[in-house]
């Protein structure tokens, strides 16, 4: 019998100790012994719980308790889960999470300890939710050099950009939606700006290139600014708006960025849809494989914790070998040195002089038309594929022409 | 350092060998140690290898070896490959396969051997090619009670759906079309059959039931009677034609099933298309997962097989517990007690007569039509939801109206 810890009672820590009693026997059978949660660490009261006998506000009651080899951690959030996390490895406990924000920062430190205690740091949770992918991508491809890996990781942000495309809701109403059902919280702004997803790319970045990927480095671009007629534009093209998250090698740097990107409908991708997460990684031997399911929610959650916990009692004496080191100089490959492509929507009322401008500036140009009597005073384009660099200079240059009144939209294109 | 025998220096043999010495450097920092190829079992002679020094035709040498701890076998077929393998297994020596003929035969008696003397038999490789399945199966998804699986699992006859879909070529000329691209063998019964699907859902049901699910006793059709007229019904339905596999728990047996089926285009599987494989699986905490990729070809199975190699360096000295119980009694559902749909088409000149007698028979179907000048003497229609013994009664008895002259196609229909 192997006895945890849940520090955290909040959707997934409850779910954690929901899925751990009603599978409690496939478990047993799967991890060769039973799994018993001994204590459940929460500063708030649950009097209706039927495990409110096991609730403590006290991590002392779980750091010194010797029978707790396994402390399962999903509070959120970097502090206390920080300290929490560190004690509780120091203290020879191995720990398991689905807490991006704590890994995405600390996962190199934390890792290393593990490793060092010759225990394990999991956190197959902290990414796409239930979809197994941490596991995949350091076990199943551990044969492969990993080149890319593009993923759309936020299920709250896939949910509003398909009801804007299945639907014609705005932005606004579609997050209303989303905070309705509960797929969006009050403070919308981590799942929106796109921090989630990126927190997100910098684990698979570290776990896939072997080196922390500070997050906070990484290029970020959220959906708030993706309107109706950008959905509309995108459909005249055969292609869908996504939220994009991409890291792939760049000779001895990594390029990572996270943002609405155009995608055409044939793109493995494109048909994710509502609050399902996917990730597509390209090996060196494997090619392409795809990995999809719920990216959130209690269950999906708690599986991929509960998942981590059976490994670990499987192979409680030994640590996994999944580490990044931590390094100090920047590894992120510089944005503006990447090549892309933009879709890009101007205000204006002599259109032929903005064509010829605009073919000028970026060279040939694709021209889109859309009946909308909305973008009536608008010229759409996709411009031909530069360097990041030269495109935000020629954008500056089409701002200032007098036949340009507005920018209304610039939209990174994935040409098919 | 870690020693090996490859045995079967084929296409997926050579990959391995390929795999090992192009990525030595990353596989022994996953690992923890060099992984070195000792020997090479083939009958053939490789003058022009570069590893004509490794090759061996006398199994002795490998079994006899005790620096080999690790066998991988990419012979193919169950004889010799099941007393070699067992043999290894006997020897203690770690066996690593991609023979899904053989996992699927005598896989209970191998993983008994496997945990009896404490080392692995690993299979990853034997369903899926690259996807990462297995482990995911039995690591990631351990939390979940398994409930069903659905899969696109063999990737010649996927190719060839696709080129009739795409463009409209006829089974016939797509299937030489897939021999030409090396996606199909000069004798295509095992892929063409269903037999190949067959034999990976047979995998898949034991690993996620725990019992053994004889494969030759699985409802098995293949794709050779579809038509393109079948196709352009489907289309017209919104749907695609598939041939997928299926496995359920159905109270305490098990309903698996391989087939052609008309699914919708909404459907996760629908979009699955050319060589690629994908398997939809649905766990009681996780809801629907995902995995997708190339399901052979040299490279991805390559990929799967070394992971599988990685893995045993990484725990040596233990069996991973999968395993399932050889039982004698039949386990699988008799499919005619099963519920299912039919999409039929009939040849007919008094097509009222057809209406009424088919909506009385099945009750209430729903009737396509398509412009296509091939089937203006055809009655088409999808019936409500019965038991197949229902259905397969309906048949005969639509068969004997003296209103209908021939059955043309009967195809089981997924319902949105």
């Amino acid at each position: 019998m192997v006895k945890i810890a849940v520090m955290g009672f909040g959707v997934v820590g409850s779910g954690v100790v929901d899925v751990i009693k009603k599978n409690a026997e496939s478990i047993r059978r799967k991890a060769g012994k039973s799994i018993i949660v001994k204590h459940i660490l929460d500063i708030r009261e649950f009097p209706e719980s039927l495990e409110r006998h096991l609730l403590t506000k006290n991590v002392d009651d779980i750091m010194n308790d010797d029978e707790v080899s396994i402390v399962v951690e999903v509070m959120g959030g970097v502090e206390p889960a920080y300290a929490f996390t560190k004690r509780a490895l120091l203290a020879g406990k191995h720990v398991v999470t689905s807490n991006k924000e704590l890994v995405a920062a600390h996962g190199a430190e934390l890792l290393a300890i593990a490793k060092e205690k010759n225990i394990n740091y999991f956190f197959e949770a902290s990414v796409g939710g239930g979809i197994p992918i941490i596991r995949p991508l350091n076990q199943c491809l551990a044969a492969n050099e990993i080149a890319e890996i593009n993923g759309i990781l936020n299920g709250t942000t896939n949910y509003i950009l398909t009801q804007m495309i299945r639907k014609g809701q705005s932005f606004e109403d579609a997050l209303q939606d989303a905070q309705e059902k509960g797929y969006a919280e009050r403070n919308p702004a981590a799942d929106v700006e796109g921090h989630d997803a990126c927190r997100k790319i910098a684990i698979l970045s570290a776990l896939s290139f072997g080196k922390h990927v500070d997050s906070e480095k990484i290029h970020t671009e959220g959906i708030t600014k993706i309107s109706l007629e950008d959905v509309e534009y995108a459909e005249e093209m055969g292609s869908v708006i996504k939220l994009i998250a991409v890291s792939k090698k760049l000779g001895d740097k990594v390029f990572a960025r996270v943002s609405p990107m155009i995608i055409p409908r044939e793109h493995p991708l494109a048909g994710v849809e509502d609050v399902f997460n996917a990730i597509l990684v390209k090996g060196d031997a494997i090619g392409d494989v795809m990995f999809y399911g719920r990216g959130a929610g209690k269950f999906p959650t708690a599986s991929a914790v509960v998942a981590d916990v059976i490994d670990i009692v499987k192979n409680i004496d030994r640590n996994n070998r999944i580490i990044w080191s931590k390094n100090d100089e920047n590894l992120l490959a510089d944005i503006k040195e990447t090549m892309a492509s933009y879709f890009v929507r101007v205000k204006a009322d002599d259109k032929t002089a903005v064509y010829n401008s605009v073919n000028k500036i970026f060279g040939d140009c694709s021209f889109i038309t859309i009946e909308n009597s909305k973008t009536q005073d608008e010229v759409a384009f996709v411009t031909p594929e530069h360097k990041e660099a030269y495109l935000q200079e020629a954008v500056a240059r089409i701002k200032k022409l007098s036949c340009v009144h507005a920018i209304c939209s610039i939209i990174r294109v994935e040409k098919g």
